[in-house]
């Protein structure tokens, strides 16, 4: 065995014990993990230290920093245009990112945004638009550098060069029940994001029964970690906390989050959404120094429509082609006559994920088709015997699970029992 | 992947989140480990949220049940004499088992001492009585009860058989900075003391700076919570919370330990080695029924001796054959007259190991005559020049850094400024 500059065991003990790991010993500690010098048993005892102790705000940069030095940087300076990226911590029917990053780009700021596939309730960017026949998801580095600098916007997978230590680390924690730890979280979505080189990051970190945290104040806490951290590190960052109580939107799924995002860009589109993405877009902009651009105006006028057909050409996808549709649905109905009362954000994503919207494991593949589309959302009247939501699905034999699921997830009641939801918008953090 | 009664992960966020793990989820965790569907990954973060977020009485006492359950069970009943047990957790210089086991043998009482090798700067017992030429450590379970019966007593190596889930968890807390959780440590020791059969248990728990715990709150908090988990289990339990502050008698090492061992049995020794045997003597013989026992009188009339040689003979050994001797030696002097103030353990253990008395790594040899003589213990008048203690080796090369440990290990002063030391049996628990 050679000999290290650092004992793991010691480290392990120091955060065990609510002290603090160095500069030097982070970045020994994330090196050593990457070349399998420190095991995963030791890494992961280290990280349920960290959930339960917590790590200060200059180790958490450490370890930001010790997780990009794992891997390679991305450099746009040479595209003569700000770049601004938005990253959202997951939640149901969270399609914003397709209308947001065309609308972003259409002001002649880029957009490189890097995405994931779903696992779980939440969807993923790429598992959505790779409904879009011919579209494709990864790019060659040049191949994103020409076209932000083409089109504008681009929205792709991460390559496995950007902070692989990251990568590693959130494997681990995914099975040793240290997902949840702030200073993991966050270094683990600011490592990826500073990697790939943006100059402003908006973050929209969710909050509510749909979301990773369903608390506001740990929500806040993360937002403020994450703030604080991109500032650190160079990149203009601020933060909206958005509520995750209730899906976004009517569509929840692949494909039709797809065409439920199309409507947004001709104008259209659920209020919800279009609210969202206007806000998202507003903070973006002001970031990349353009504070009055007129957002909804981009919108209405196509200009936002014309970059996303841009875009989805430019990535080898047809956007005038047909989406792809379900074999099979089946459609609920109201048992009563009132209001709608509930839609609980996280079950509608169980049962979507239940459809084959989503996957259970990283190895599994989507079925593109498969969703909900709700046909009223929280506060609208119905009749009884009227449409509610419709299931689809490939496999007839999956909307039992899925209606399980939804058994007591929504409510229709007397009008008079309505409470309104919460804004959108919650606050915003930096 | 086969269908689990529990999540592992779950259990694992239960303890994180200061839950509280049920019978059957321990049960469960215990037996997956062992057959390895639960990984070293997910059981340590356990172990690092146990460490920091403790375990119920109840929860030690399923997990110690489980381990014990993870493999066999010895039954010493068919004996038709009580079995009464002491374990040590380790100290420098305590070869204490060696003159106590036949000690309490000699009053009909069966002593089954199934002991360990050492690692680190405390010594094993095996280790020491290896020096003694022929003497065998491994004993099948029927030589094991023979000799129990027709001598009295054993002091063999626990078979692999005894709590395999320990075994396991133990290489891995080492690694993973995890040892040090009273849950751990208290169902690691009992697992295998209750899993050995024996119907009574006295602990000698250390504080001090050789010992494991240094801090009398907590080897009194580990104490109790073996003694609780040694009565809840139907072995009558007893601890002795002892002082290793200072090398336990004048010798540490092993073949020397050997030797001082059976000055010991012959009615000498050094003060607190007698001190310490017969308080744990009386305390066995105490929970054995025979709370009269004169145990200084069987050192001074040779029935304790009588038993040593026997049980030395039953597992092949000569107790008449000379044991080794070192090739080298080196003394240390007084630099100046005085009182001897200090000898701190800690520093003394590590010098001993250093010489090649103790081992870095499981599977490393001892060296049998290699350690330390104390030739002067705190308190005593000492000459300038006059030796103080001599260094043992086979290669001299080793003696260079065993010195450099000892460096401010030591102390001789004034006479005025000796401060006696604390008594070396402190308290009694159970």
């Amino acid at each position: 065995m050679a000999t290290e500059a650092h004992d793991v065991v010691d480290l392990i003990r120091t955060k065990r014990d609510r002290g603090t790991l160095s500069t030097a010993q982070i970045d020994w500690l994330i090196d050593a993990y990457t070349r399998g010098y420190v095991a995963d048993e030791q890494m992961s005892a280290l990280a349920m230290a960290i959930l339960l102790n917590g790590m200060s705000r200059d180790e958490i940069r450490d370890l930001t920093l010790a997780m990009i030095a794992s891997g390679e940087r991305m450099d746009f300076s040479g595209l003569g245009k700000p770049t601004v990226d938005k990253h959202s911590t997951g939640g149901v029917g969270d399609k914003i990112t397709l209308p947001l990053m065309p609308l972003v780009a259409s002001f002649g700021v880029a957009v490189p945004q890097l995405s994931g596939r779903g696992l779980g309730h939440t969807g993923g960017t790429l598992d959505k638009l790779e409904s879009i026949p011919g579209w494709r998801a990864s790019l060659s580095n040049e191949e994103m550098f020409d076209q932000l600098r083409d089109v504008g916007g681009v929205i792709c997978a991460a390559g496995s060069g950007l902070a692989p230590a990251d990568k590693k680390l959130y494997a681990l924690r995914d099975i040793t029940g240290t997902v949840e730890a702030i200073p993991l979280i966050a270094s683990s979505i600011m490592s990826k994001k500073i990697a790939e080189g943006t100059d402003s990051l908006v973050l929209d970190v969710k909050f509510g029964s749909g979301a990773f945290m369903q608390d506001i104040a740990r929500s806040r806490e993360l937002a403020q970690t994450m703030v604080d951290l991109g500032n650190d590190a160079g990149v203009r960052t601020t933060a909206l906390l958005t509520n995750m109580n209730v899906p976004l939107g009517l569509a929840i799924g692949n494909a039709n989050e797809v065409r439920e995002s199309v409507e947004v860009l001709a104008g259209g589109g659920p209020a919800d959404v279009v609210e969202l993405t206007l806000a998202l877009a507003s903070e973006m902009l002001r970031l990349a120094g353009q504070p009055d651009a007129d957002v909804a105006e981009a919108l209405r006028d196509g200009r936002a429509m014309d970059t996303w057909n841009r875009v989805i050409r430019a990535q080898g996808g047809d956007p005038t082609a047909p989406l792809p549709v379900a074999r099979e649905t089946t459609t609920v109905s109201a048992p009563r006559s009132g209001v709608v009362l509930r839609q609980d954000a996280l079950p509608f994503g169980i049962a979507a994920w239940r459809l084959g919207a989503g996957r259970a494991r990283a190895q599994d593949a989507v079925q593109h088709a498969a969703g909900i589309d709700l046909l009223v959302k929280p506060g609208d009247t119905v009749v009884e015997g009227q449409p509610i939501f419709t299931l689809s699905a490939d496999e007839p034999s999956r909307f039992a699970r899925a209606l399980e699921s939804l058994e007591g997830a929504w409510e229709i009641g007397d009008a008079s029992d309505y409470v309104a939801g919460d804004p959108l918008v919650a606050e915003r953090i930096g």
